[in-house]
């Protein structure tokens, strides 16, 4: 806690012009302004073209150059922030994709996280929240218990911000908390 | 179960040369052989090579044509098998990405499943198939209750069968259900 | 499905005065009205005053003349409906302690059941049917997917009925595919 | 990290004998031999034998004063050891019901727990721990991510330590983490 931390935002969606990717530009900004905490973003939409044939489940992955950075990334960071849209009613395929390409144990072990879950209906992705927990946690990543469910999103985000002052509080004080754990 | 069900027998792993994909085959085999059940094969490991880039998350995905084949696959199946290894302790998420690939709610809702879980570890997917449980509950699945777990599959596995008499029951046994379901 | 199935309604709490109670009256109305079908009903408010002590994890409870009819009503059941009000983001702990007090295997083997999730908040008992979901299945127990979730209970439920119409007709539909399935 | 902690080692279940009880005596034996560290014990077989009555879902359940000195000690640690058998593929049902007795959210938000899961079949509690997981993450508890699950118990524990040397180092190391964290 008073050392620095690196931290990673991830926007975990491929989807163009999500309200996820949105929500991850608040918080970063959240994170700049009210903490003076730089971060690292990891948009899942700009992973490799050829992720899912070239790195994914592949044994040489490592020396694809469009990935090698991505693991980089990972590897410089020591808190991750995970912006999680409901899809399905669990987290979106390509989040666990994503974690399936990493290193491991070396790429998470020992690091902490916090997840945010977003959904247009109500759940709010409480199951994608206790999905996604359990594979952080299996990876040996320490989680913040805060886990806020913004449900309904679309009725209470303007695109820069939410519109509903519960949620922009609640969202703050998920930042603050991410800082101090 | 009067009617005759057309079954698909899904590969959820993209990896190559898995084992996965032969305890896939061995599985189709005693459809066939015990119960003179032909079935559809639907293996992660041929989906698109543009998957990732052309249909996850696209609104268009449908006019794919390497798509539009899987989707019809789909469409034509009214019971599914999941043979699901686990990857960082929960399903492969190249598994997710198919599911959120496909038209819903009409691809699945109202249909049957039956989940087979193998690991290396001890684990034999029990979390995987928990979370991959409530995505098909989600999904307006029925699954089968029976979920066997098969820990340290290379231990057990020969290439074509289970060399452990106690797994091959169960997987008969497995198969049994799914066609009685 | 032809056959006629002995249903038995549990109230999932031992809280006086609980909405779930109400709930589950209705529920019992609406099978018997709607569909001509009586139930059982089995309200853990009632179980024996000695439960804790004389029964759960004691070998000799079978011979527990209070247990002794709710293992026998138990046994006469082939289709539970479970109604579960959300405790602490999960299913309440004398459920758990109920399920663990009945004879395994022969209680649930084979059988059939659906649940519904309330909560005051906006969960919904999402986690608790995840939860409990997982301990049926476990049981061997088929599960109805349609798992609804009537969030902020209190606001859409007048003491008799839910006063909200999409509640009341989910309701109704739940009912419908429970004595279908 | 820096601050002493005080440690309440929890015995997940009523039943007697159990072995359970026994793995907690070792768990609070290590803390001291190792780390010097004394605990408080909650044995849940010592429940008030009118608990289920009197206190559980009990609005005055506070006056009781076979549950206050529970309540005080709950309040006086700020960390907590959960050894938790499995029952009926989750976990014991009255472990539940301590929780939901306890003072919301007094009791327990902002503290710090860990797991360890035990089970005589292969499955060592995984979904267990998955699911008091996320009840111990609705409250607010930051749990450690190290959850050993300790498969087939009775082949490797004598009843005093584990015979076999893996599960004894990574219990060592499950309490290393747990003073540490």
């Amino acid at each position: 806690m008073s050392q620095i931390s690196s931290i990673a935002v991830v926007s975990a969606t491929s989807r163009v012009d999500s309200t996820t990717a949105q929500i991850v530009a608040h918080y970063r900004d959240m994170l700049e302004r009210n903490h003076g905490c730089s971060s690292e973003l990891l948009d899942l939409k700009e992973l490799p073209l050829d992720f899912l044939n070239a790195v994914l489940y592949q044994k040489d992955r490592n020396s694809h150059p469009g990935w090698a950075s991505w693991q980089s990334k990972v590897n410089a960071a020591d808190k991750f922030v995970f912006v999680i849209p409901e899809y399905n009613g669990s987290f979106p395929g390509i989040l666990k994709c994503f974690v399936d390409a990493l290193q491991f144990p070396r790429s998470l072990r020992g690091k902490k996280a916090s997840m945010i879950g977003i959904s247009d209906g109500t759940q709010g992705a409480a199951l994608a929240m206790s999905h996604f927990g359990d594979v952080l946690n299996y990876a040996g990543v320490t989680t913040l218990a805060l886990r806020p469910r913004f449900i309904e999103v679309n009725k209470h985000w303007d695109g820069q911000r939410f519109s509903n002052p519960i949620y922009q509080n609640l969202f703050e004080e998920h930042v603050k908390q991410t800082v101090g754990m």
